[in-house]
């Protein structure tokens, strides 16, 4: 693995700065917790489970920081920077879940001693669970495909949005690594151009071949033959396999679907929400025109040019071949309830 | 008409630079033909027929330029000036018909004074031809629309492309003036953003309602129920109806087709090519990958991404609802030899 969005490495983490790709390679190193929240706080790191492990990272780094004589003062002292970190991101679930685990720790623990030394095997753990959870998804994912094959995916599903090497491009990662994948398409993804910046970034450390393209040229490489699936990740699954996912999938689907190209979602268990029956129960994030009619700042449209700038799309149940995760592959109709079909322990045996 | 890409005044030719909308909007007056035939090489005109204009009034402004005491003179010197013309653009094909047609003007003219005044006339007239051809299609084509119809755009057709109001934007325009037009929906159209750039600068000079969105959003709008219509233009039309027009089109068919909505090509009859039996028979141009990888000559995607960049698709005739022309409107199976339905006609009658 040649992409690390964040490490730790003898009582300093290390974040790569997201916000900096792909100009500018940097990566910080903190000895204080505060400068870790402030990374989270500021998208230095972005994707839920590497959010989650930088937490897990801070407050391993925190519990050292932490002079207290007692357990109940390292206790309280240790609750208020879980609290500073919660506040990083609101919304992001694997922040808590980690901050969860390990105040978990912190309640168990008989000395502060104990307790620094399990907080940091805690750590070390959340991030190794990702890491396999993305192997066991990237094997799963890449047992689906034919030797030769030639990926499109959209935005970036990558180690920089993983704790481990990515979920649709974990995939294509395994499936290079196996030698059975030949060649990746990935769309720009407009507008905030993740395809081309991230996913290109992470294929280019790889080495793995791949041409980046406009979004709306995927009809055509699907017209000339030159692809045998899609792969794309996804922001939230419905009970039914209903997947949201960025803006464009949904076209790539439809796409998919009229040229007999089978369409993958590669996402975590945790990304099904069996709380929303359906996609269409999901709202549709609007975000701001000028993601659209700026670069840079600078106005490419014609000043004062309104645009209509949904964040993701809804693709069907019905349009999607299979849903990936960890623990194995769904076929529709899906059954989250039910033990998915493991195709990598099948392939091995 | 708000937006005239070429213009005679008084012995003076006003072009609209184009390269540098939308940011400024500079119109060039030339006295001499030399600036014309300068503004067609550097591109500031763009669009087959709005070339061919320009190239008939700088031949006309040529013709009071040359100051021959015979006809045998005049004529010699007027050849230089159109040779001089059709090196500006050497693959234009309305250039050359417009130069042609000036060309017989001088053949049958007696006297130096007599061409000058009937160049100038034949120059007015190819231009008073190209927008009556112009909303003719828009005409046939606003009768297809239902009343507060929403559009789906994508590239420039316009009159910055036309010679008039443009074709699938000219259809827009006389929607919107008969009142039955809603709202126009443009594909931004990378990697160039014609219609980010061009089609939303006209459709702001003009008043008409629009939002620009990133392509790939094409197909939530269709599910969401939002569009009506497709409308696009054509770079080149095989005898069989199959349609090479800017890259994103066929992927605009496939969803179009997929969610019942219409698709409909406009273009001048020019654009048909009975030589060309098929779609399969256009070769695929590919264009610069920094195209895609830059923007405004800088590096957006990390230094040194590959990008694979064809500059159009064909969409294949059975994905098309209609064709429609000056002429009239070509329905599946598409024979351009007969006479094509007039749906204007029979709705104003």
């Amino acid at each position: 693995m040649k992409v690390r969005p964040v490490a730790w490495h003898e009582g300093v983490v290390a974040v790569l700065d997201q916000t900096q790709l792909p100009e500018r390679v940097v990566v910080e190193e903190f000895d204080d917790w505060r400068g870790v929240a402030e990374a989270i706080r500021a998208m230095k790191v972005r994707g839920a489970p590497a959010i989650g492990i930088a937490a897990a990272y801070g407050l391993a780094l925190a519990a050292r920081q932490i002079d207290a004589p007692t357990m109940d003062a390292f206790r309280a002292e240790f609750e208020r920077v879980c609290q500073a970190f919660a506040q990083t991101r609101p919304t992001a679930v694997n922040l808590f879940g980690a901050i969860e685990r390990m105040q978990r720790v912190v309640a168990h623990a008989q000395t502060p001693e104990e307790a620094r030394a399990r907080l940091l095997t805690e750590a070390q753990a959340i991030q190794q669970e990702d890491y396999e959870a993305d192997l066991a998804l990237a094997r799963h994912g890449a047992a689906l495909l034919p030797e030769g094959a030639r990926v499109l995916t959209i935005c970036n599903t990558g180690a920089l949005a993983t704790g481990g090497i990515g979920t649709a491009l974990g995939i294509i990662r395994v499936a290079y690594a196996q030698g059975k994948l030949a060649h990746v398409y990935v769309c720009e993804t407009r507008p905030r151009w993740q395809g081309l910046r991230l996913t290109a970034w992470e294929l280019l450390q790889e080495g793995i071949p791949f041409e980046v393209i406009a979004d709306g040229a995927a009809g055509l490489l699907m017209a000339q033959g030159n692809v045998d699936a899609v792969i794309t990740g996804a922001d939230r699954i419905a009970a039914n396999g209903d997947t949201a996912n960025k803006i464009g999938t949904y076209t790539l689907a439809v796409l998919a679907h009229y040229h007999g190209v089978p369409l993958y979602v590669a996402a975590p268990e945790s990304t099904i929400d069996p709380t929303t029956p359906e996609g269409v129960h999901i709202p549709i994030e609007q975000r701001d025109p000028s993601e659209i009619t700026h670069v840079g700042g600078v106005w490419v449209a014609p000043v004062g040019t309104p645009a209509y700038n949904p964040a993701f799309d809804i693709t069907p149940a019905s349009l999607i071949s299979a849903i990936i995760t960890e623990k194995g592959v769904y076929r529709p109709p899906y059954r989250f309830g039910e033990t998915p079909a493991t195709p990598s322990s099948a392939a091995r045996s």
